[in-house]
Order: C-alpha cells, then sequence, then structure tokens
C-alpha cells in the first residue's frame, strides 16, 4: 500500500476551562492507503500540531512532517518504524513534530492491523492481551471532603484503583496536603490502590517534595507521579533514594524513547508512564515497554482522553501480565466519549483489556464527531496551505 | 513597564533548499514595552512557533504561550526568570513553546537592556565581554576538493578556525569520511582549529561513529560533533570514553536547561553547544554556561542564522575569558545578513566579542526586511487570530 492522504480534524468542546484536564479538545488524525482507513489521535496542541504538518520547509533538516509520510509504502511494521525514523530525522529541528507523529504513527498501526486483520499488539510481537487493572483519573477536590466524596463515587462505580491528581496539591502547606491524600485513602476505603499526582509543582525543589513522603507512606499510597519537572533526573533520583515506600513514577512527557530511558536509568522512577500520543506512537512506546521489563520497572499507559487513545496506550504493553495497573480516563469530557462508537469496558471481574479487534479495534464515530469540529485555516503568501476537511 | 505587545514577522528567502543551512527563513520577534522596543529570533520552524503563541489553549497547562507574556511586568531580570517560568508551566504540554519562547525571551532582554543602558552580559552579570576566537560554520563539500577549497576560501577570510559538518559526512565509507576530514586539514593549515559535525547521523550505532576517530584525531580535529542522537546519552559516553584525544560536542538541540545537564552529566560531552534560539533564550543559556563552568566543560555558542542571533548567543558566556572559541556564520544566506544593520566583525586580533551597547547592541534593519516578509494569516472558527503584522 501507499499512504494516499493524511487528514487532520481539530476538535473541541464549546467551553475550555483552566482545569488540567486534556479531554477538552482533540486533534484526530485520519489517514488512508490502499483502500483503508485508520485513526490516531494526538495528545497535544491542535493548531501547533497541524501548522506542524503543513507548514513550508525551513531547511534539509526542518522539513514538515508531511514530506515524510505522504506517499510512502505501508506494507508491514517495519514501514511504520522507517517512516518515524525518516520524521525524527527530516523534522529534527521541527520541535513539535513528535507530537504530530504520534496521532499518525498510531493511525498507521490501525490501518496496517485491518489491512492485515490483526490486532496492534499481535503486530507489535504479543501473543496475547492480558487484563488490566483500570484505575480512575480523577482531579483533586478543591476541599478534602470534595476529595473524599469523589474517591467513594469512584469506588461506587467499581474502581478499585484511583489516581488524584492536580489541584491544590503542593500548593499550600504539608499539613493541607495530608489532610486531601488521607481524604482520598478514606474515600478509596484500606484495600484499593491510590496513586497521587502532583504535575511537576515542585519544579526541582527535592526538599518540598520529600516533605510529603510520610503521608503518602501513611496513606498506602503506591506512587508519586511527576514530583519534578519531567527533566529534573537528579531530583527524581534524590527522591527515590529518600527511603520512603511510595515510588516515583513519570514519563507521560517523554516525546521519544530516550527521554523515557533517562527517567528510568537515570531518575530512578519506579514506574514508566506513557502517552503514546506524545511518545510519536506505538513503536517507541514498545521499545520502552522492553526497556522496562529489563530493569524491572513497571510500565503504565498515560491516557485522559478518549478510548481511541486508551486502546493505542494499552497495545505497547498489552502482552505484559504482570504490569497489571492501567489509567483509565473516569470522567472525561463528552467529547473524549463521543471520538468512539464503542468503548473499552471492564469486565466481570473488573479488569480492561486492548481490543482482539484488528488494527485499535474500534469504530471511530466520524459523523458524531462534527459538531466538534473547530474550523480552522491556515495561508501563506495568499496560498491556502491548511483547511479542515470533510469528516 | 509592562509588555504591551509582541509581534512575530515570519522571513524567508524567496526559495528555500534541502540544504542543512537553517539561515534559509527565519522567526523575528518584536517586543514593546514601556516605550521600548526590543528584538529576538527563535531558531525554529517559523509557522508551527506563530501558531505556538496564537493557538486557543487546549487545557490549564497548555495554553498558548501569549498568555504567559502580554501584559507582564519587566522592570528587571527577575521578571524575565518569572515569566520564562510561567511559559514553563503553563505551556508544560506544548511542545513547541520553548522555541517559540527562546526569541520573545531574547528580544526581553534586548529591551530591558535599551531600557537600563546596559548591555544584556552585564545584565547577566558579568562585568566585561571577553574576545572569542570565531570560527567559520560550513558545510562539507560534495568532494574533498570543493571541501579543500572551502577550507582555503576561509582561511584567506581571515578565519584561523572552521567547523566543517553535514554533506556526505557519516553517508559513505570510513574512507571516503577520512578524504574529507584530511582535505578539510590541508586546506585550513596545520595550525588552525578544525572541528567536524556529523549532524546526528550515526543515529546510536558507537561502533560506526568509533571508526572514524582515528581519522578525527590524524587530522588533529578538536571536537566530533552531534555524532548520536541528541537524546542517546550512552552513546554519546561510550565514544567518548573510547580514549581518542578528539571530544564530543553536542547541545544545539537542547530546548531546556536540562537536555544540556544530561549530556554534561550523563553523556561526558567536552564542548557543550548552546542555541539561545533554542534553549529558551539567554536565562535558561547563562544557567548552562554557570553548569559547564562547574565541570570543566566548555562552553560555546550554536549559531547559524543572523547577527542577531549571534549577539544573543555570546551573551551566556561573555564574560567567561577562557571559553574563547565561537561559532560564527561565514556564509548565510542574504536574509540573515539583512536582519541587522549592523554586524559583529572580528577586530585587529581576529576576535570577536558580544557588543558592549545596550540590550543586545544591534540595529534591527526592519525596513531592508519587508521584502522577505511571507504573509501568513491562520483562522480559527472564522476568526482571525494571526495576520502578519506591520514590519
Amino acid at each position: 500500500m501507499k499512504i494516499d492522504a493524511v487528514d487532520l480534524f481539530y476538535l473541541s468542546m464549546p467551553e475550555v476551562t483552566d482545569a488540567a484536564d486534556g479531554s477538552q479538545d482533540a486533534l484526530l488524525v485520519r489517514v488512508a492507503a490502499g483502500g483503508h482507513i485508520g485513526w490516531g489521535e494526538c495528545e497535544a496542541a491542535p493548531l501547533p500540531s497541524i501548522a506542524a504538518f503543513v507548514c513550508p520547509k525551513s531547511h534539509g533538516v526542518c522539513r514538515p512532517v508531511s514530506d515524510s509520510v505522504l506517499g510512502q509504502r505501508l506494507d508491514g511494521p517495519d514501514d511504520i518504524a522507517r517512516i518515524a525514523a525518516l520524521v525524527g530525522y527530516n523534522s529534527m529541528d521541527l520541535l513539535q513534530a513528535p507530537h504530530m507523529l504520534s496521532g499518525i504513527e498510531m493511525a498507521l498501526w490501525d490501518l496496517l492491523g485491518r489491512r492485515l486483520s490483526a490486532p496492534a499488539w499481535a503486530l507489535l510481537g504479543y501473543s496475547a492481551s492480558h487484563g488490566k487493572r483500570p484505575y480512575a483519573s480523577l482531579l483533586f477536590g478543591d476541599t478534602p471532603q470534595e476529595t473524599l466524596e469523589r474517591a467513594r463515587a469512584a469506588r461506587r462505580d467499581g474502581f478499585a484503583a484511583v489516581k488524584f491528581g492536580w489541584g491544590p496539591i503542593g500548593r499550600g502547606t504539608v499539613a493541607a496536603d495530608a489532610d486531601q491524600i488521607m481524604a482520598a485513602r478514606e474515600g478509596l476505603g484500606p484495600d484499593g490502590d491510590l496513586m497521587v499526582d502532583v504535575g511537576q509543582i515542585f519544579g526541582e525543589d527535592v526538599e518540598a517534595a520529600a516533605a510529603r513522603l510520610p503521608t503518602l507512606d501513611a496513606a498506602g499510597v503506591l506512587w508519586l507521579e511527576e514530583p519534578f519537572d519531567a527533566g529534573a533526573l537528579a531530583a527524581h533520583a534524590a527522591l527515590a533514594g529518600r527511603g520512603a515506600r511510595v515510588r516515583i513514577a513519570g514519563g507521560e512527557a517523554a516525546h521519544n524513547f530516550h527521554m523515557a530511558q533517562h527517567l528510568m536509568d537515570y531518575g530512578r522512577i519506579g514506574f514508566i508512564q506513557i502517552d503514546c500520543g506524545r511518545i510519536g506512537g506505538l513503536g517507541p512506546a514498545k521499545r520502552v515497554a522492553d526497556a522496562a521489563q529489563a530493569r524491572g520497572i513497571t510500565y503504565v499507559n498515560h491516557t485522559f482522553t478518549s478510548h481511541l487513545a486508551l486502546s493505542a496506550s494499552l497495545q505497547p504493553f498489552a502482552g505484559l501480565e504482570a504490569d497489571r495497573i492501567c489509567e483509565y480516563p473516569a470522567a472525561p469530557q463528552q467529547l473524549a466519549l463521543d471520538i468512539t462508537g464503542d468503548h473499552i469496558r471492564p469486565d466481570a471481574e473488573g479488569l480492561i483489556r486492548a481490543p482482539e479487534a484488528p488494527g485499535l479495534g474500534l469504530q471511530v464515530a466520524a459523523s458524531a464527531l462534527r459538531r466538534y469540529l473547530v474550523e480552522t485555516e491556515i495561508r501563506i503568501g495568499g496560498q491556502l496551505i491548511y483547511r479542515t476537511p470533510q469528516l
């Protein structure tokens, strides 16, 4: 097959707030090749990503992503790796390129899987898609009471694992954070998996983060996520060396394999969290999963948006039976729910798994998404270089 | 002062080729505050960078760069650091943001320096701007003979130091590369500083790079630049450990302080090369210079474009007397030369230095640049969100 077309769709809720909720808009990618269609989704700012696909080239290694994708052969997984490497080299100086590529790469696996009647995880080399324990990813409430109620509600909804993040944590006192974290534990009950995500709030301040460790251990928290700037590897390693039971998690910002590798090798994290919509798609994510296995580090997906993104993010570790915990977008915006007509739901044992169906295994509900389209138009020197295509 | 306006200008040569020549287009930044004007330049793809400034927000930490800049106070260097930190946090998930911020941050130093009648290097804490030995940054010829002639021409033009890069190196045999490198040495003469830049051609293949070490040492090459993917830290360290005299150089792709730190601490490089148009401007570059000093690593600017970018890139190490070698764009496109009305020229001893004049110390030749303007227009939902402003 030859890649005939790549279409980009900027979708958004009518109103976008300052909440740390990445499901408020989306950049959906449709790829056509050999009469087949594949879908992917970038976890990225839509307009700069579209620009990274259509922009005029600046020089030999600052070329638009489209230059390395359109017209390429797509007959097997090796072609996907080859196209990704082409983008990596030809768009070396275009910073946004990996975020744009991620949705395309995802769509290539979806398309290839449909063409070959195989789920993406099988094309990645796995022989089975194992069940994962989904954790609800929730925002801390403004008050401990609100957090407690959210945890109770998640438990009622069947989640035995919950991650609370962002909100007030790290912005006030250690005692105020303790109230929030203990409220989360109280709401979840003593036996659930509890995780805490602080969204890089401590910058590089190891002492500020370390001051929260006793509470995290007292509440039996499994991991502390993103305590620092993603690049502050020495700070991560220092915190990991403080003797707490809670382990450090990170990696969602990794936009290539190496960034994830550095967190594992130099940052001493215990959980590596990969967003397939940012790291360049399933290929580099699978490479991270392999590297994590070799190091005894647990691989976890990072997914806050649609079930298309969820399926993509499950594929790279679908076959790893021991890496059981997975992120599940428990309260996304309606847009994210509407992206697929079908959804990944927990089974009778409360487990979810990457679909057995070909490709990413879900149907994109194109017509239902038209109402979310953000009509976009870019002109360069009077020439139209991008206009929202027909969905 | 309050930041009243940030205007972005996409400039380009009439034709842009596939050469690894970053001076073929430019994204010029004009900042206005308190009746003063400052200029900066992003070393970045213009359209995705403009999009990173004007895009609608996606969520709380995927906001456009403009959100954290417009309307901010600017009274001293601390304000520049504060604004950069705001962008870092609020645009955490917008990958292109650091490339966009770089030109703005540069312009803030230029503007603040003009307001305070001080060169940027003085505001950065240096007491003097020391002379640097400029090296001509040239592309390898298609043949060794062409390379030899380019080296001779550079010597005739007064350059005692030359870096050759890109072109055929690493794409053919070890012997072919040796012919090229020895031709460069022959053309330059035995006493000149010779550097070689291979633009990440070896990916992560340590053996392929190591096979070139004997030639590099035989030719007395000072550094081998970017042998690998910028993130392949272990490969860098492995090559540095092979016992060659030539040292490894890298860092131009660093889009934050930490990436440069990782190359120094984990990649064992000997020269850290920073492009102020990518790393987020002068502030993070100065932090790298301080860190390099502490580690006995030589700081070098990375500059392939205009003299505005050259001045900006000299500021962060202007006061480091021992770090004497600096990159000088010896054969840029006319656009790059036309960006400033005045230029940084070698003195009688062949040395250049960051200007003594306030800010970045150069005058931007706005009216001469109008012929390079690439008229750009972006509409979202029928609303015009960017149109090339008046230059």
